[in-house]
């Protein structure tokens, strides 16, 4: 529990609990009661985070600025802490206090889709695919794979489980569905970019690391202009996909600007 | 996918789910509805085992008669691999079809204290105390709780998501789940007998790995004697939690004199 804690406080900018939370609140929902939700939602992304980083893996030193979790406590319980809190968004999702929330249908479906979005058919299967074809040559299609899996798929279920935990009706949710979609692709294609241009110092892990590895990015593929007009040309997707909303979804228009304009 | 599936159909003795279907029988459910439930814990035991035989844990190289998953996949995989058994026995619990079958609250619930027993105050946290262990003395106190903890968790939660998802009153509940926790911990110390007297062909795994990594076990602590009168002790307290059972408890009963009796 010290291992989880130490990776899970270290800091991230919590865009998946925010997006959660901004979700809800677009379509009226209560974003307070679903902070269990919000939590799952980084507890899910920091398991990513320190099973990406092990040895076998990416074998990275430094992230969100501190050594890794093995570098601190060893592979074994850096596997451990990554699976504890892999298994811990599922019992934050069934936890008592959301099961007093929220409908319980909604929850069973909520859980359905976050467990979707998480695994071999979502991010799991994405990672995979990225280890898979390390320093071998891929194609747009490949490389669309890769993003929309392991990172896309949880940014854009973060936006749904939102959507569906505030009682959206079927048109609001597939609209922040589209937006959730958009958004991921940004998100990535913006970490690319930051990989190349971005400050160590800020970004808290060293650049130059998808190079290193031989990483497909999209300003590899493409070249570092053509990625960041595609990432403009995301953004106003996203945006146009919030068109029919009210001022309820002003959150959702901020954090998709600060996606493309952060630098970390 | 593929390494997923080589581990999990390496043929195991699936006592996890057949126990969820017993339990659900032994109150009157109908097991045949249940099988995405059951399939979850034979996901989630499978990934324990891939997780547990990894280079920095146990470092096995042999499972269930076979190569282990890292042996065949590389560790990258077989991380991924199980992560992904992991998040899928959620994905499986959650999955139209168990929402079809059973009450939203009673699946909810379900899948709470299935993500419990699996988790850091569960199998995770036994099998950290484990590894934290390895090759210290420990007192009777904390074989105690690494045995409740890394196996009997799990096998005591498979006979009580039976009895939830069967419907049962909460007196047949609780004997159910006192039958589990005696069948969890008979469970432990016949497989610690068994590494130390069974039959490497018979087993599938190499016999002495626990003498081999240090490990404190029953037989290591109290004696084989003694650990073959505990489980013979703790099988009369399985059977007399289900006295007020029926006929419909007869499949419990004949599971909990086979984990005595069995020779793999």
């Amino acid at each position: 529990m010290e291992a989880m804690r130490y990776s899970i406080m270290a800091g991230g900018k919590r865009v998946r609990p925010i997006l959660l939370m901004a979700g809800a609140e677009a379509v009226g929902g209560h974003a307070d009661r679903l902070l269990p939700a919000a939590c799952a939602l980084e507890c899910l992304h920091t398991y990513s985070l320190i099973h990406d980083d092990l040895p076998a893996m990416d074998d990275d030193d430094l992230r969100r600025g501190r050594a890794t979790c093995h570098k601190v406590y060893g592979e074994a319980i850096a596997i451990l802490a990554g699976d504890g809190l892999l298994n811990y968004s599922f019992e934050l999702l069934s936890s008592m206090e959301m099961r007093e929330a929220v409908d319980p249908a909604l929850l069973n479906e909520t859980i359905s889709i976050f467990g979707r979005a998480a695994g071999v058919f979502g991010m799991i299967g994405g990672q995979t695919a990225d280890i898979l074809f390390e320093g071998k040559p891929i194609d747009a299609e490949t490389l669309a794979f890769i993003h929309s899996h392991k990172t896309g798929a949880l940014l854009a279920v973060s936006v749904e489980m939102g959507a569906v935990l505030g009682n959206a009706d079927p048109e609001q949710r597939q609209a922040l569905k589209e937006f959730g979609k958009a958004l991921g692709l940004t998100f990535q294609i913006v970490d690319d970019i930051l990989d190349i241009v971005g400050d160590e110092k800020i970004i808290g892990k060293p650049i130059g690391s998808d190079t290193k590895n031989k990483k497909a990015t999209y300003p590899a593929l493409f070249g570092l202009e053509a990625a960041r007009s595609k990432a403009e040309d995301l953004l106003d997707q996203a945006l146009a996909a919030l068109s029919d909303f009210d001022h309820k979804a002003d959150p959702l228009r901020a954090i998709a600007r600060y996606v493309v304009e952060r630098n970390r």
